[in-house]
């Protein structure tokens, strides 16, 4: 089958992978459509200890398994959870002690032809939610993650800062709260994107000190952590939805002292966002920038790389 | 008047200082005790933009005032509000954004014969409580903000890093929780008394990594919040309870990926540390370390800068 391998520091399309052989508990997932992350682009410039197939937005048929799901379109969490420990037994899998995580850690990708994956990770994409839609489903739940993870008062002054594929998702979500949301952004595609949903876009230079409640930083950037530090209220909440390059300098005093509460969010629910997307609330389409087939899936990564760029899906 | 006056980068005692002239929602005060804090040792040290006279922890008898409070002892919390602005008017005085801070930050301090200060700050102190143990009602007001902060349930495994003064007293707040609390010490004092108080300790060599649901980090240092991190679960809860030394380096990845939430806390509910002071359930005599004569107190401050000094009280 063809895959896109990355190892000794380079990603290439290998057309003669074997076939992935399902384990007891794994079905076989033949990939309709995968859709590609910030992650991958961070994982294919060696940011990661990783070598393998990369790849975790995808939509799926089961082409092996149980009866009852042979031929269904499905989704899948990343995590796949050893079941066993203190946090699996919590019901928190996604932190499982033992995870391996699709595509990122010790579990071969989406960005291949076949991908074998735990049954318990397996969501069915309803009828009314297309290909393209159902790649989102796994970002969206990421989004999603922040209102599991901080209560959201439809009183609250939030920002959203970095207002890329996900922190456009992010925008969305928090705009269903009702709360004041407004996106910190000068790029005219974001601040188009943000306008068709209602929500105001404003630039840096434009915004005041300590004037937001909730900040959500989902730039990975120290540049942007130091931005969202100023604008979060004392007691504020800020979010951070994005892994960091290196090890930003934080003002630890400032969060002691201005009493700001820091929480990390990272995977979230898939059912909610399968209902948000069914009952039509996120716009995902919108963010599609363009498609490839999984032949020119090289080219597709250059183009996903490139600065603003929204997201590129790739066909199977 | 005496008073200790920082300047120039020098502390001096001095004795010809203008008595202080009440405003109009001012009282006069008469120091009795005072303590000394880290706070204050770092200031002097020019860690602060600060000059004056610097103490915040103190018990006073109302010199002049309203009739109904001449001659009580009280203490007052350090947060001198505007009463105007957005978190006054949310109930948050200690985050007013106009506000001075007794002997920190644009208001003279304790470490004076007489201190003039809004009577809106003042909390008698009970008979039941002494002079020796009323000076502690401020740091330990700053423990309780932790369970102010955070809900800590008796289920959770709590650790303490850096049991200096106002470590010992978080150590005892939590433990009042009924949640497992741990000292991570190596010093033979501390963890005497953390012992008398019925709390294990621990080296931080003998601690396994993310083994902890709550840290309360009060080391004020790089190294002490990068252990924390380190001790603390996935989805866990890391207070900082001091300011810290120039920029640490934070790692921000860790803490979006394994969903870790940072809290920041300062200044806490004066009336809870009575209540728990006149209930004798928490030991605040026990961490005195020694008492001066206010004549004496470059001294006192010498002692008090010692490593693993306790507190350092000041008679007046």
């Amino acid at each position: 089958m063809r895959a896109l391998v990355y190892d000794n520091n380079q990603a290439s399309l290998q057309t003669a992978i074997p076939f992935p052989e399902p384990q007891e508990d794994e079905v076989l997932l033949k990939i309709r459509r995968a859709g590609i992350c910030n992650t991958d682009l961070e994982l294919i410039a060696g940011m990661y200890d990783f070598a393998g197939i990369p790849g975790h937005e995808f939509v799926a048929a089961v082409e092996q398994g149980p009866t009852d799901l042979l031929g269904k379109r499905v989704v899948g969490e990343i995590n796949v959870a050893c079941r066993d420990c203190d946090f699996c037994r919590r019901g928190i899998p996604s932190q499982c002690r033992n995870r391996r995580t699709v595509g990122i850690r010790r579990h071969p990708g989406a960005f291949a032809d076949y991908l074998a994956l735990s049954v318990q990770n397996l969501h069915i994409v309803p009828d009314t939610i297309s290909d393209d839609q159902g790649v989102f489903i796994e970002p969206l739940a990421a989004a999603l993650q922040i209102t599991e993870a901080v209560h959201i008062s439809p009183r609250d002054r939030a920002a959203v800062i970095g207002l890329g594929k996900l922190g456009l998702l992010v925008a969305q979500v928090l705009r269903l709260t009702g709360a004041e949301v407004i996106g910190i952004t000068r790029r005219e595609s974001q601040k188009r994107l943000l306008e068709k949903w209602g929500i105001p876009a404003a630039a840096y230079s434009e915004t005041r000190a300590e004037s937001f409640h909730i900040i959500i930083d989902c730039t990975g950037q120290a540049q942007g952590f130091e931005d969202a530090l100023r604008l979060v209220q004392p007691r504020g909440t800020l979010i951070l939805k994005s892994t960091y390059n290196g090890l930003p300098k934080a003002d630890l005093t400032q969060i002691a002292v201005r009493e700001i509460r820091l929480v990390g969010s990272r995977c979230g629910p898939f059912e909610s966002a399968i209902r948000l997307l069914k009952m039509g609330l996120v716009d995902v389409t919108a963010l599609i920038e363009a498609r490839y087939p999984f032949d020119s899936i090289i080219e597709a990564l250059q183009h996903a790389a490139r600065p603003g760029a929204l997201k590129i899906l790739l066909d199977f």
